[in-house]
């Protein structure tokens, strides 16, 4: 197991170093090492020896403390060598050849702003999907044996009327605040132009004081930001830089700094095992969102940061704009195209809409040729928006593209458990508001750690969440906190 | 045989990273992914069934040209997987082990300019290669056996009177042409102070036009410079900037550049086999030295880099330096304590006493104790210098704590090899003096690629060396080259 997550590791490597250091020419051959890794690390995991261990475990483990490492290791082997064993290696090889082939035509799809180039991949994506869950015990729904592969235990039954629900309030919401549509994004205050190199100081310089240490951590650009964590000591977070969007590096590097705290704070003891890695990526991406827009778009923490900002970043934010315009600005509502660009209030809505269709699709209630009119049908009923093409509509995300299916709603999975982590968080720091203000961050990282971070992959998400609150998964607690940032912000 | 590849290249890229890009505190973790491939390496090449399957296809090999790659590939397979089956798993781990720690010891005792800190893991390293060396049939001399993984088929008995000639020789060219001992570096002429940045745009522009692609290729410093073939088209090279010495720069990425120009210049049909890397250390190291020497401190080339590198340095480079001087300047030859700062002229005594002293350990003609005075008399004898303390003697090299012995020989050898090569080039490449002065690199990388490079490692070194050459491996050519370059450069 020791080996199997040190094969993990380096793919996390070679991941980070295609991202953001391989010279281009250099991805062929990368291909290649990439599916050996895979074979090798497959193949140690689905050893029928594995199998025949676990279960002279069990009379073992029937007698220790069911909330012991060791027994939730068995647990997380079990899952995972059972979950593996049953997909025959030939179609986990024909899935990831199809991923490979549908990223590519995804790719030549969006640069041509042309359906029609990705349909057939897209096609074949859903017909192994199928395959795939034909793998497994039945389940309620076939799409839960999808989601199960990013969010343990979900079920489709709950998603469906949490999501509903959260979007009939969020459709309403966004009427009531969304601003012009010829409105600057964070009206104006990060539009620049700032240089790379300022940005970059200024990124650094929050990030080093948030929590980012130089001997554990790299920050790296990257055109699609992403956090790796090579081993506990050694966590590489990337961010971009945009000449009159500051607003993208800033938040996208606190984003990814909320994700490799998360790596990071893993207990050492569970560090090379199967337990060392987050639980989930709706958990993954709670922590992330919580960093990005719980804090970083906090009323005291825009206070905070905005002078040392200043500091790097000189007249390019307007003189005029003071603590509260800051604050204000960076949580003003804008109906968008584009996910990856969404405020904080419109994105669940990206995501819900992505998630109804890749369902309707599994269901096989939306044919694939009916995709790009639903998407678009969507998007007006949704967030009110025309959608001018295909590229910046149906074909902007690569997820499909690369066959992630059950993968989208993690997204706002994260923010809602954001929420309620946040609600528990501030019984157990009263003080959590002040400390942001003051740039004191050691309590709220430790909190996290304590109850999250540090337990990696011990307990399932459901459990986890309900041990740190108390609650179970529901979007109450985010609508709350969002009403009262938008009311406070003055969007209301 | 490709997947075993891939983990090499796998391993090349986290040895770069280690080296470039990794946080300190990444080291633990990264020892365990590596200890972990190796393992996974080592079963995978003494797999009984590779034996199985050279001895059944030996009787078709017999029947086949014996220059065609798949002959050629069955050969290097047999070797590898003989060498590696015959050392016991617990002697390789102990090995691994030991090289770990003796790395430790030794930059401790360098630190502290103190032998007796390492003088146990050196006794320890000499201890384990006898036990290494009695694993394989008895060879003439133990020595033949270590070389042997460095540069194939070379012996002791070849070698001693080969570096014994070739040091008399030195030594008394070193005595007609050393300078004064308080003469600047190369003159001076690369004496700066140069800024980073601009230090690395000349080395860039030197690189690209030389043969460096952006697209396939990249240049990073590192504290100790090294090359790594990611893939064929995936180079990466480094290089390191002092403020007062750009020539450490500029010629240690000249010599890089020929590193990765021969794995770049592999055969894309053997790119993915055991026949597609270099075939020795000492024909790897003909190339850099090759670029480094031979091409960078020619009179030709010298000429036409000269404007290049003012172009970036600008008045750095004192204006009275013209082509002449400068060609004389990075010609210059003068005594020095440490070897990697040593000129081209004075390089190979610093070789050849690092190979007389392993040697008579390994013999056990030298005790471990009595090393430090072996070396500060050899380097009385052999340059003419005081050793003023251990650091800047016995302990400045790393590769003895890291348990590499047979393999400072290849360093000279590779010296030979570029004069051998050059010297049959030349009679090809009739006009080459005229294209390196006009900066036309395109004939000698080709000639290159197409005697040296495309074979990878299907031909021994010492066959490889005869069908370019016609020629043994010897001295006089190198000898002679060096006595023509000093003699041009008024150094004689």
């Amino acid at each position: 197991m020791a080996e199997l997550t040190d094969l993990g590791r380096i793919h996390a490597m070679m991941f980070w170093d295609q991202n953001t250091m391989m010279p281009p020419n250099g991805a062929a051959a990368r291909a290649d090492h990439s599916a050996t890794l895979e074979v090798i690390s497959h193949t140690k995991l689905i050893d029928p020896e594995i199998g025949r261990l676990l279960d002279a475990l069990e009379p073992w483990a029937a007698d220790e403390d069911p909330d012991s490492d060791a027994v939730r290791l068995l647990a997380a082997v079990r899952r995972d060598h059972e979950k593996a064993a049953r997909v025959p290696t030939e179609l986990a090889a024909e899935m990831s050849h199809a991923d490979a082939l549908g990223q590519q035509a995804w790719q030549e799809a969006r640069a041509a702003s042309d359906f029609s180039l990705f349909r057939d991949a897209l096609e074949r994506h859903i017909e192994l999907r199928h395959r795939y869950v034909a793998c497994f015990e039945p389940a309620e729904h076939p799409y839960d044996i999808l989601l199960d592969d990013f969010e343990p235990e979900l079920t489709t039954a709950e998603l469906k009327p949490l999501f509903a629900n959260l979007r009939d309030d969020l459709v309403a919401l966004v009427a009531e605040t969304a601003g012009d549509d010829g409105q600057d994004r964070n009206n104006g205050v990060f539009s620049g132009p700032f240089e790379v190199v300022d940005q970059r100081r200024a990124v650094m310089d929050v990030l080093e004081a948030v929590g980012f240490d130089a001997d554990g951590w790299r920050l790296d650009p990257a055109p699609h930001p992403f956090a790796q964590s090579l081993g506990p000591s050694d966590i590489r977070i990337t961010t971009r830089y945009y000449l009159n969007d500051f607003g993208v590096a800033h938040f996208s590097a606190l984003h990814e700094f909320g994700h490799g705290l998360y790596e990071a704070g893993i207990a050492p003891e569970l560090a090379r095992s199967p337990l060392g890695q987050p639980v989930s990526l709706g958990i993954h991406e709670s922590q992330s969102r919580l960093w990005e827009n719980v804090v970083g778009r906090s009323r005291p923490f825009c206070g905070w940061v905005l002078p040392m900002l200043r500091e790097h970043l000189g007249p390019g934010i307007p003189a005029g704009v003071d603590a509260d315009a800051f604050y204000r600005a960076v949580n003003s509502v804008q109906r968008s195209l584009i996910r990856v660009d969404a405020d904080e209030t419109t994105y669940n809505l990206h995501i819900i809409l992505r998630f109804e269709l890749e369902l309707a699709m599994i269901e096989g209630t939306l044919a694939v040729d009916d995709l790009p009119a639903a998407w678009d049908e969507g998007m007006q009923r949704l967030l009110g928006v025309e959608v001018p093409d295909a590229a910046q509509g149906v074909l902007q995300d690569v997820h499909w593209g690369a066959g992630l299916f059950g993968y989208f709603p993690t997204y706002t999975l994260g923010n809602l458990i954001a929420a309620q982590l946040w609600t528990r968080l501030q019984l157990d720091l009263p003080e959590i508001e002040a400390e942001l203000g003051r740039g004191e961050l050691a309590p709220l990282r430790d909190w996290l750690r304590e109850h999250i971070h540090r337990h990696g992959r011990k307990f399932p998400p459901r459990e986890l969440l309900e041990r740190v609150t108390g609650d179970t998964l529901r979007p109450e607690p985010f609508l709350a906190y969002l009403r009262a940032k938008l009311a406070d912000a003055g969007a209301v």
